[in-house]
């Protein structure tokens, strides 16, 4: 870079002038980091990050050109600017430093184009590799550096020019190959963190001052847009969690245009949005194939040709550039102000036309409207204007409706590979036909999840519409097994007499379309209010369940299940792993279990002559919906066995439970047994898009196989096995099972390692706010002690718990009185613990204010 | 490039020479173009595109060394190597020509390799900007070159280098600047169609030899992966259409990491499988951060760095290179090996794994799966094994189940938005928030479907869900203004003694699960042996029917809508247009309709005292699954007025019709009427990914809104409003509704010209073979006469016509014995033409073959 010094009217050196100040502005807004480790930035004024399509096409000339561009207009007014400039990484130094660039040439610029302006600059390299520096105190082979230079134009009367190099290392090399060969790394959170506290201090600079001022920052990238950071990241990775709207300066170059329009992409697949387009002139209008390939929605501006003579000052080139520059700013700040206008706009927007699922549209007024503006791995980055005018991010505890898996590593590769998928095959017609994401996805399900039974993949949308179709199965395959088919004419309704019914769980949920809901027993979900077709075609039975109270596993058993002078035993267990050992099945309550479910399926099956029980529908081990309900395993494996002794069919509904929800890849294994037919959805495509997948038994495909299509399952849906969903599928299953992306798994025992704090959870089980606690692979589960009246599904109890668990950053939604964080395969076990943390005390408040209630009411 | 000539056994000039070979070698194999424009490739060889990061890396050299390493092995086996190098676009001819250098600069390297090696070399040119030759005929400023050079090795012995250049400019800038400044002009299907023939080389040299040979095809790029080609396509566009697997050449230099993964990334979200990448050293170890972020998927080769100096003939570096070409060359024939044994495993695999839908898998052997290996835009890339081994393109005319829409340049774009959406969103939570995707989304669809009625959009999965959802609205709607809601408790079951039932058309279909069933009259879907839960619990109206037959619009009205004594009028029109026409609401057709419509709703609310018809649901004009049956328009028209008139909510199913399928963007425009409820998804995203959207009025909205949330809707699947549906949604709505992007759209009529030649439709629906015909918007179909035993959906009479067009390059399916062909809102209509005609020939031989087979059974 250009390394000329200007005339000034004031100079001053001042080694830490600036470090006390700085340290100031680094304290955290009230709620930032108040917890768990995620970051935030303001939006009180635009910040943009300088992306460059390669090295040395003018990024840092772009960077002074907009710089000395945003002094323009407050010449005279009470308005005053600042700009503030970061390096976050600098190679080359101090030779290359292009935050004393930009710190040396805007003044020289502005002194021309703005004479009257008044000007204070600085410019200050917070830390730098000890091959630069030789003194102070070295940490990561890092000197803090503080080392500060300022200056003046006229009487520095509020306009300010603020740079800063982040870190900076001697080698004019790659920074990673700098970090490496100097011993001098800095990991990505550390870079991020201390950016975060450079975005700081635009508020500072917004605050600090009377009157109004305009400020903008800019965060100067380093090579091209995928060169690595110091620790080897890409840096179109390293920055993604702030997703800082982006410039991108082109190449004008031949070649350039490939260049360009790669570089765009690369960001555009990682979720940034570039605002303009600049590039410098070598004759080759390279601009017009870039405006004609971008539809013209990303304005391309042209910048003359640079001067190539190194003694040159480029003050003319400067000055050609000058409209080009106030073009550029122009557009910086009306997109600014679009995006800022339409986040503000949105809560009102969603309230007036969208219809939210399970949400009563009363009890969501316009300020709890939550506005998601990226996701990041497991992060949420969310509009806050409370307060102050903010990005932050919260950790998606509820997995958005259990469907959350990926963690930022897995979401920029699926994110590639749905561009790939998209690119490759859109979606393509799936019966008669094979592609490869679908062949993959089923080969892996029938390996993975299907492993030892499962021999054929049915592909469709949701976890409804995989029951209705584990449904079909079953049924078909209990009139073939019991002989009933024969006798039945092939348009044969129900008025022939044959009523087949269900054997389900008391408080299981399979989903909202007819005949998933016809498959549970009556629930608020099933009234006539809500579903004025619903008929309840089940046997459905009482479940014990299992969960921690007082630090004890116990098993709660409904009172039909036993006769009156039993007194049971086997009931605790100091463990979880007790609950689910083998050496149960010889205990005494493993046959009272054998002796209840026996009889009810023979009650059942006598009751009408033309009744049947022609399927086993259960959510092994977890009852999701129904308020994270754990299942005596014992209870489900005796039933398991008690329906295959009869023939029925066994559905597993593993929509829920299925790919490491509950720590191993498919529930069944905790259940030590297999099903005909199992249905999976949700986490399937490690989040990303809805898929789901029935699988089956070779008996039960056969029970449809004949000479008549009319014979053939007759179900399917438009994007049956649709590529993009099978492609996700396919590269989240091998990511979640591959122990080189998933640090949580033991590889040995194929399972995840234990998530949840186990001190911790024995701890809040104890806790009197608490009335018992389910903790298994990614869930984390606590039914709140309420009074009767405000317990189940409509209760509104957990409001206050949940908007405070906003506040410090987790974003949890409750079932009723029954509150959940749920993470994924990936996550790692610290950030569980600071959220178990995190909790703890909140159980407290919430206690707090609950007495405190009681004692106003008694008063 | 380097332009040293080698020392040569054998040494050539003779313009013209191969021009004759080539122009045979240019006979099209059988079944290429037969009909339609659709590309076909051989896949009996490995043919690979080299591309290139940038300018300068050595693309070239890179294309020279792998051509040397191919004639290893041979020497002395009886095997034969052919090396054939494509240079579609060079500039700077001739002194920059990367085909003349690959033909002199190889067999040196060959000589010194392989000293014992014959080999016969020959470079051709074929076409030349009218700047560089100036006497031949002249066509679009390029004359027909021709020009060859050839040289021997020793005895020419079989083995053999073909180079060719395609296109060739004078000037050394990109193609498309070139291309313009020389006036030399060439489209890119031109390209294509001269590099399909040129692809086709590699086949003659297979075949026209004796004994064993194996063949390479390279095919170099110009430049970058995203430069230009002669028309300004980008050249990763412009090849799309063959997804030649990929040789990336990457940068070692300073920036070039980024430069190397921006490229692979262009390839990759275009849908490219990259199989290696080799870069020079430049000693900053650009390797190892290309690995890392590869994960070793695809393997990074390291060249020696190239010797500036440019009178070295570098002999020496390809010597030192040779074990690395050969690696190189390797894992291109593994590659290529995999990939083809794992086309011919697929249908076998997909027999034994898959569970398709609507499918009788005993009717579906081997040899009938189609292997799908891309898909671009309209058409599939279907692997074919018949006779040879090739890719060969499709028009998906069965429209993938109706889902597709999206011609190529709209699937690119929606490459990029998956890409980019995955990345900035993944899915994020639904209710209670709001993010870009799904906001747009619902803006669009109420100002777009939904205008002028609609004010709020309930999201779901596909259009099941979508009409179970609208029944729940329609049905509380239907309580609520009959004021039904009141006697009931909120835990009101059937047996309280209000059953609804909704008002529906015969041969209508509504979707799969069992409450989309449930609306629907009895039908082959609907059986025991189907869905054991099916009640039809409808009012099931038989529909009059319209169609062209023998050229005229014939209205077919069942015998029981009518008195006996009533002469009908007003059932024949000689246009489409008049059957929609206003004028028809005052005819006596529309009396006799109302009367049969209010007698039949009367008596229906009358039939028991607590049964009501709470909902009119209809397919709007076309009834899809039925067999693409079009109802008579003033019908429904008359059927809506008299629910609304009843305070009966009305339900459009547009599942299939919105979006342009019928011309209009909501086929409730062609129905001049508007819905209180209306269904949509398939062509919603522009058939990416599933997603549906239920629209309802603010009154619908109204009877949910309430103190309780267990007065709301609770209905929703995980992935509500997933953002990758809601994107892709936005996108191809706008692109379908932008006279920019959709050639299609007539702006001021708001609908699309007609895309079915009308004189060719006529014709059809004259011929003996057919006995009704239905064209509308991108919908043509026919129903093929047959006898009365072989019509229905089980019939199989298609069977032969659907092989033949799938010949033909038509990938047809058929409902029964209604075939029909469905393209894009985009589509041109010459392409429709094309279709049209083979339709017609093949609907000859159809007929002729059935006379045949009658006469045979008489005689």
């Amino acid at each position: 870079m250009f390394q000329k010094h200007t005339s000034l009217l004031f100079f001053t050196h001042s080694r830490h002038f600036l470090s006390r100040r700085h340290r100031r502005q680094n304290n955290k807004p009230p709620y930032l980091h108040r917890h768990l480790s995620t970051l935030s930035h303001t939006l009180s004024h635009p910040i943009y990050t300088i992306w460059a399509s390669n090295t040395g096409v003018g990024k840092t000339l772009v960077s002074t050109g907009i710089a000395a561009s945003s002094f323009k207009d407050n010449i005279s007014s009470s308005k005053k600017n600042k700009l503030i400039y970061i390096k976050p990484l600098q190679t080359g130094f101090p030779q290359d430093s292009d935050s004393a660039f930009v710190y040396r040439k805007t003044p020289e610029i502005v002194s021309n184009w703005f004479p009257q302006l008044a000007l204070l600059a600085s410019n200050q390299t917070l830390n730098v590799s000890n091959q630069i520096l030789e003194n102070g105190s070295c940490k990561n082979g890092f000197f803090e550096d503080g080392f500060c230079e300022r200056k003046k134009l006229g009487n520095g009367n509020g306009n300010e020019l603020i740079c800063k190099t982040m870190y900076a290392w001697k080698e004019a090399i790659s920074p990673h190959l700098a970090a490496e060969r100097e011993g001098a790394n800095v990991a990505d959170s550390d870079v991020l963190v201390l950016l975060e506290k450079c975005l700081e201090i635009g508020v500072v600079a917004c605050n600090g001052q009377k009157g109004e001022s305009s400020v903008l920052t800019l965060v100067e990238t380093a090579g091209g847009v995928a060169s690595p950071g110091s620790s080897g990241s890409l840096q179109c990775d390293l920055y993604r969690p702030f997703r800082l709207p982006s410039i991108l300066v082109g190449d004008g170059k031949l070649g350039g245009i490939s260049a360009t329009i790669s570089a765009y992409e690369s960001l555009t697949i990682r979720g940034y949005d570039v605002v303009a387009i600049v590039l410098e002139d070598h004759g080759l209008e390279n601009d017009v194939p870039l405006r004609s390939y971008l539809r013209n929605r990303v304005p391309v501006l042209v910048l003359p040709s640079i001067p190539k003579d190194p003694i040159d000052n480029l003050m003319e080139w400067f000055n050609e550039s000058q409209s080009v520059f106030e073009s550029l700013k122009g557009i910086m700040l009306s997109s600014y102000q679009k995006r800022i206008y339409r986040l503000s706009e949105m809560p009102k927007k969603a309230q007036e036309i969208f219809w939210w699922p399970f949400t009563q549209h009363k009890l969501v007024p316009e300020e709890k409207v939550t506005v998601i503006d990226s996701r990041y791995g497991e992060n949420f980055a969310v509009h806050k204007v409370k307060d102050e005018n903010r990005m932050t991010q919260m950790f998606d505890a509820c997995a958005s409706w259990w469907t959350q898996g990926p963690n930022a590593a897995l979401q920029t590769k699926l994110a590639q590979d749905m561009g790939y998928t998209a690119a490759r095959f859109g979606h393509v017609m799936f019966p008669e036909n094979v592609y490869e994401p679908a062949l993959e996805c089923a080969e892996l399900l029938l390996k993975g999840v299907g492993k030892g039974w499962a021999s054929r993949a049915y592909f469709s949308d949701n976890g409804s519409t995989a029951i209705e179709i584990a449904l079909k199965m079953a049924f078909r395959k209990f009139l073939v097994d019991n002989e009933l088919l024969l006798d039945l004419p092939q348009d044969n309704t129900l008025e022939n007499g044959i009523e087949l019914k269900v054997v389900a769980l008391k408080g299981s949920y399979h989903g909202d379309t007819l005949g998933a809901m016809d498959a549970q027993a009556p629930s608020p979900y099933t009234g006539f209010l809500q579903q004025p077709w619903y008929t309840g075609r089940g046997l459905f039975l009482d479940p014990p369940l299992v969960s921690m109270c007082d630090g004890v596993w116990k098993i709660a058993i409904p009172r039909n299940i036993y006769a009156e002078d039993v007194i049971l035993e086997d009931t605790s267990f100091n463990s979880r792993d007790q609950v689910f050992n083998k050496s149960r099945h010889g205990s005494t309550l493993a046959s009272i279990y054998s002796t209840y479910i026996s009889q009810e399926l023979q009650s059942s099956s006598g009751s009408t002559k033309f009744s049947y029980a022609g399927a086993l529908i259960i959510e092994p081990v977890l009852q999701g919906a129904g308020g994270m309900l754990m299942v005596d395993p014992l209870f489900q494996r005796i039933l398991v066995k008690e329906c295959k002794n009869r023939k029925i069919p066994v559905i597993f509904d593993e929509v829920l439970t299925g790919f490491w929800r509950l720590g191993v890849e498919s529930a069944a294994k905790l259940l030590l047994c297999q099903p005909d037919i199992a249905c999976f959805a949700k986490l399937l495509t490690g989040g990303m898009i809805p898929l789901a997948v029935t699988l089956a038994t070779n008996d039960v495909f056969d029970s449809f196989v004949g000479d008549s299509k009319l014979k053939a399952l007759l179900h399917g849906h438009s994007y049956s096995a649709h590529a993009l969903g099978c492609a996700a599928a396919c590269n989240s299953i091998k990511w979640f099972k591959d122990p080189q992306t998933n640090p949580n798994l033991i590889a040995e025992q194929n399972q995840l390692r234990e998530l949840w704090d186990p001190e911790l959870v024995l701890k809040i089980s104890f806790h009197p706010a608490v009335q018992r606690v389910v903790s298994l692979g990614t869930l984390f589960a606590v039914e709140l002690e309420v009074e009767d009246a405000d317990s189940g599904y409509a209760s509104l109890c957990a409001t206050s718990l949940l908007l405070k668990l906003r506040e410090d950053g987790i974003y949890m939604r409750p079932l009723g009185n029954v509150i959940y964080m749920m993470c994924g395969p990936c996550t790692s076990p610290q950030v569980c613990l600071q959220m178990l943390r995190i909790l703890y005390t909140r159980l407290d408040e919430f206690r707090q204010e609950k007495i405190q209630k009681v004692c106003e009411v008694q008063s």
